[in-house]
């Protein structure tokens, strides 16, 4: 079946971003990234820096909450944190905008929330941890913190959100159409692969 | 830098041995399988059915073996098994053919072996368990065991092996520069895209 949606999930610094951001113009797809947040913030409430946080890293101590499988959170409504509720709220969203329009979404378990759709291509964006940091402190400078810690941080949050979300483990191949690693194909090169396969009809004929 | 080498990991009943071959004739490489095989059999005096099952697989009784580190094996010397020698002779010859020409090798954890070369591209095909388990009853036939059961054991085994000669996880998105998913993409569209990325050169810019 012809795809119309890509689903791009990503290790931090891996250059995911901007991969479905370049993809988004090639492809002539509206972009969700930014642009999801705000409507997130528009529909729920949420201010857009609680969602880009909340929506996809468990945070401090409901990181450990999410691995026993409690909420552990002091104001929940009916056992229900604000993560649950956000998490909620951001899958009728992103389930609307699949209906709506062909597009690239990136990050917020889109890849799981939409995988009953048989339009959708997942991809999955890594690269080997000193491109990674370096890439990390080009775009966003140094802090105190060394950028292999800061990157272990990061990837670490979304893997125990995404398992507390979904039930699957984050980054696994099977869950992806398409893994690849930036930092030794490059971006652009990610982006024509994507774009090639987003294009491809699959095999009428299967080669033995 | 230029790509000269293709490895191809695959999950049993994928289709990875047919894209491996189908990489081959479209780049024009040699391709490295039963010949691999025939030429470990040629230098070592195993018997190809031997080096078939042992060389990529974990063996009954040493699969907990292997899990638990030792090789309990009674046929040992200086503490090696058949199995160790045939892993140090295939390494040497997977070596070997490396340095003497562009190829594709399919299995074989050449994908470690050959891991600090930079002109290899690593590339892991797999596929949904439903489409794996008619594709094997149609290639190899019926037979007692259920064809899930018959992936499960066969995924399993390759999986202890490579965990016991490279002390990595089998299929993690970070050893492979492509991971593709055959059942959705079919297996010529992972053909176009290897080969694709096989030619391409890595970004002489960095994208924002």
């Amino acid at each position: 079946m012809a795809k119309r949606i890509i689903t791009v999930s990503r290790e931090f610094g891996s250059g995911g971003r901007t991969v479905g951001r370049l993809l988004a113009e090639k492809l002539n797809l509206k972009y969700y990234d930014k642009e999801l947040v705000k409507r997130i913030s528009l529909e729920t409430g949420f201010d857009p820096g609680y969602i880009e946080e909340h929506g996809e890293y468990a945070q401090g101590k409901s990181a450990l909450a999410y691995l026993f499988g409690g909420t552990g959170h002091p104001d929940f409504m009916n056992g229900m944190t604000p993560a649950d509720f956000l998490w909620c709220m951001q899958r009728k969203i992103i389930l609307e905008i699949a209906d709506k329009e062909p597009c690239v979404i990136v990050g917020r378990c889109a890849d799981y929330i939409l995988k009953d759709r048989p339009d959708v291509l997942n991809v999955f964006i890594h690269a080997p941890k000193p491109q990674r940091a370096e890439r990390i402190v080009k775009l966003y400078g140094e802090s105190d913190v060394a950028p292999e810690k800061r990157l272990d941080d990061k990837d670490a949050r979304r893997r125990v959100n995404y398992r507390h979300f979904t039930g699957r483990d984050w980054g696994s191949v099977q869950n992806y159409h398409l893994a690849l690693d930036s930092g030794a194909l490059g971006l652009e090169t990610c982006v024509d692969l994507i774009a090639a396969a987003f294009r491809a009809e699959p095999d009428a004929k299967e080669t033995k």
